[in-house]
């Protein structure tokens, strides 16, 4: 060892460490996550943690590229590679790269960790976790309803409490922009205050766009539009009338209609959308329909976002490729999941079945070959270890702390006539056997626990 | 888009991207090895990318050093943080962080990618996978004996074509040192050399060991002691008649003896390791036993490594704790398994079990609800999407290239009458049955599939 100087143990601000228990919860979450995603055929990816600096930067705004992480070691100090900041770019490019090796449509799900160097606070990390699934090379509605059937799905598995899909659409607001004469180069702006709507009100945003300059009439007529509501999907034909006139408005309204109509089809209920035109995203590279999800309480912001991108694969390719995918944020999820206590309970704190205890030394070898024949017929057992202090009622208090629920006995009687003890924790049932049948004691006794 | 320059599409040197039928393949690895890990009672552990510098330096000599990246993101330049170059020295820090909340002993395993700077070439890249699985709190053999069964297990599982685990003892090579008067200043450079048997053979690590000022009679000494051998564990009795006196070597080889035995508990076959006194290892954390594992046909390097570090952790808290772990190398795994032909055929290069093809624009809904009503029986169904292009021939050949096994036809008939044709396309057997019974055919022609 270089250096014998003891180092405080410990993690970077918004960096942090998932111990065992905690896993098996996140495990469940991104399982169930992945399970949906293939169901409707989406196809796993996986792209490098380290892209080219030229790949990533020029896509995202410049604000948002102040927060990617550059890395480089101590041999080479280039700063050629940068740290992903998304999973939707990495795609773009591998689209390009590899064009001539996938199929099209292609539907990819990438389950990773991507970094992001903003101020930590709570809920809001430097490392975290996106679940994306995205269809490359269809531009009609049928894609992006599959797109928000997989949401639905994935949150009918998880039984989150009453999600809502917001929906919108950048051209319904290109053509809201028009009608009220905002200025192309305003409407940048415009989506950045919109996008406040939720945090400060329509007053909030209303004095925003005037300081930012959009005189008052204009913005009267925007402020009208976003906020028009009227039951299920009715709040369409209320802004048809109003802006149908406008190209790109109307083409914003067929889409939303038609993908109204696939959406039925793949059986999502009304309840769980809404077309809500003050929902805007970030991003700057969506071109068509947006959505986002969010839940009422607790309400920790929206828990997905996503949308149409048709333009990003461009940068990487002479024609570019109609796109739209999903990014699920499974962060706040597992938040939401722990605060309503919405894990079923089999999902454990240990993935351990059964733990083999050690009577003493004399039969640590006799509870090795146990351990060993549960294991050759799948059983998870766990061979109690305690460098030679082997007292029963501290390895008991260790399963039950663990929370694992079978606990196997053999003391020198048992090794003698070749018999083993299985206790259940949970009521204290407890079995004695012939080695020979210790699997189906075992098997038993689990199928009744669960 | 702020910048519409075209980039080329491509990733830095070192770096990989994995298209989804690769990617099934590297999850069936994965999740065997998880399997087995889950089988011995491992419990998953995920620590950030990102850790404190102070973490990371220190621990793995100045050489490997140069190669962890550091990373830092425009906003804030400090030099904080650095990307993960194993899986055990983090696991070390999360031990004496949170050692209230775990139970001891801490058996706990993470698949994970790793970083390392390294010159890329065949089978060596810059971010790769680590599966890891370590005991924490256990001096004794039984833990190594455990790490070793685990090991042999995915093996066994994997299929892979007669490994051999090699096994030796970090004693055991100081007391070969002590026993041919090698300083201790010397050892480290001792093992260098040794390190390299396998590539530059015995009279070349001589000629090494020579110029690095090791005396003549010293280096005779030592070559005769390493390179001992006799059948199955016979040459432990061998080196102890010569060496057996000088107590360190004394508890090498009681310790290599106890392993054994717990070995044959656990069900290990002597064919299937051997003590091999030429295998040293190149970090400089190990304290006692050390494994590695080779394949002969075809011979890619070691596809394992591990062994005890009883130090480590004491690097990050008062007092250390005895550790023993192995990291399995998946790559190589890989490579061997692709160039063996070694994945089982129900490794599929696709998730989708059906494709439901799209008759016209007319049935497009009614392909749609098909799929839906599959997807609700959990069988993995993707809808044909063509922006308005219906070929059934194109639609056919899609799946066929894919992989699909099944596909599913609904012509303007089949919907009036509410029947569907399902095809297998692998013997070209067809059933065509009423919609309501669908899911029942796709399982009964799925079964005989596979």
């Amino acid at each position: 060892m270089a250096q014998q100087i003891k180092i405080k143990p410990r993690l970077a601000k918004g960096f942090r460490d998932f111990l065992p228990s905690e896993m098996l919860k996140r495990q469940y979450v991104i399982d169930t996550i992945e399970g949906v995603f293939q169901l409707f055929g989406y196809e796993p990816l996986q792209t490098p943690v380290l892209e080219l600096r030229d790949t990533l930067f020029g896509k995202y705004g410049e604000d948002a590229e102040q927060l990617i992480y550059s890395a480089q070691h101590g041999r080479s100090k280039s700063d050629e590679v940068a740290m992903r900041y998304d999973l939707t770019v990495p795609l773009s490019r591998v689209v390009a790269q590899y064009e001539n090796d996938i199929s099209f449509p292609f539907r990819r799900y990438q389950i990773s960790p991507v970094w992001r160097g903003e101020r930590p606070q709570r809920g809001r990390y430097r490392e975290f976790f996106q679940c994306d699934a995205d269809i490359v090379g269809v531009s009609g509605m049928e894609a992006d309803a599959e797109i928000i059937s997989v949401m639905n799905t994935v949150y009918q598995r998880l039984n989150l409490p009453q999600p809502i899909i917001k929906i919108n659409n950048r051209k319904l607001l290109t053509g809201m922009g028009v009608f009220s004469d905002v200025i192309d180069s305003q409407l940048p702006d415009l989506y950045r205050s919109i996008d406040k709507f939720d945090k400060i009100g329509a007053e909030g945003v209303e004095k925003e766009l005037i300081e930012r300059g959009i005189p008052g009439y204009a913005v009267k007529r925007m402020m009208d539009l976003v906020q028009i509501r009227d039951e299920g999907n009715l709040n369409l034909n209320l802004l048809e009338r109003q802006i149908g006139h406008i190209e790109v408005a109307n083409e914003g309204i067929d889409e939303l209609r038609s993908m109204a109509m696939y959406l039925d089809a793949l059986g999502v209920p009304q309840s769980a959308y809404e077309f809500d035109f003050t929902m805007v995203r970030g991003l700057s590279y969506y071109t068509g329909p947006i959505f986002e999800t969010i839940i009422q309480e607790p309400n920790l912001g929206s828990i997905t976002g996503g949308g149409r991108y048709d333009n990003l694969i461009g940068l990487f390719r002479r024609e570019s490729l109609p796109t739209v995918g999903t990014s699920l944020g499974i962060e706040r999820i597992i938040d939401i999941m722990t605060e309503l206590d919405l894990f079923p309970s089999h999902v454990a704190d240990t993935v351990v079945d059964i733990l083999v205890t050690v009577f003493d030394d004399e039969t640590q070898i006799a509870s090795s070959r146990l351990a060993s024949q549960l294991r050759k017929a799948n059983i998870r057992a766990e061979l109690y270890m305690s460098d030679g202090k082997f007292k029963l009622g501290k390895q008991f208090a260790y399963a039950d702390k663990k929370g694992i629920p079978l606990v196997a006995t053999l003391g020198p009687d048992e090794v003698a006539n070749g018999r083993v003890s299985i206790k259940r924790l949970s009521d204290a049932k407890e079995v004695d056997v012939l080695q020979a049948d210790v699997v189906d004691a075992v098997v038993g006794l689990m199928q009744i626990e669960f």
